[in-house]
């Protein structure tokens, strides 16, 4: 099976969504990137969803379920590239992505990761703090 | 017809090669590329090739056309995340990929795309010198 392959950027992952998604590919990519942020300690995870034209409600949950791991992993998640047609449909869908953040392009989304690791600094030695 | 996206990352521009080539959607690549190199102004191409389990005299010689399109253009190419199998089988090919720089990792290859973009600044006022 085709596997999503994902790219270290400094302290992020990047995911680019270029195929169309199934349940297998999905849990696939889930399992994947949550091993992924424990092994390169990411602080931030992009999804790069520029190839998508039509984002349905399985991708909405998948974004999500992507979006509540990374948290529990201090990791933050930002969709970036949505196009602006589907960023209606997924209004009119009511699937309003509440816990994920979103950015237009890469390099902001990459800013926003960047912030949040800043604000948030590693508790690198577990001192209970 | 589906396009591969390519990403802005500060002067180079990322791809992530992950569905089957064909000529196309290669010839699409090609032409969006370069259109983009110039309209960023990017100095460097990173093509991601590690979600292939082949590659072939078709896309070495893809590899092969961006590499010398991007060169004429003033802009690096750095092709990523090749796996150990594919690099064997592209030498017993005899595809050594000449024109094409190749780097373990995105951020090896954004490094020497920033080398490349500090040796050979920008000419910006195109003064002749």
């Amino acid at each position: 099976m085709e596997r999503i392959p994902i790219l270290k950027l400094g302290d992020a992952l990047l995911v680019t969504i270029q195929v169309d998604m199934h349940d297998q590919l999905a849990s696939a990519l889930e399992e994947d990137l949550t091993a992924k942020i424990v092994a390169v300690r990411a602080r931030g995870v992009l999804i790069d969803i520029s190839a998508l034209e039509i984002v349905d409600s399985f991708i909405g949950r998948m974004l999500d379920n992507i979006a509540a791991v990374s948290r529990i992993l201090d990791a933050d998640t930002v969709v970036v590239g949505m196009r602006p047609a589907v960023a209606i449909t997924l209004v009119e869908l009511g699937l309003s992505l509440n816990g994920v953040k979103t950015a237009l392009d890469v390099e902001r989304g990459m800013a926003m990761i960047r912030r949040h690791a800043y604000l948030n600094p590693d508790d690198d030695d577990h001192d209970g703090e």
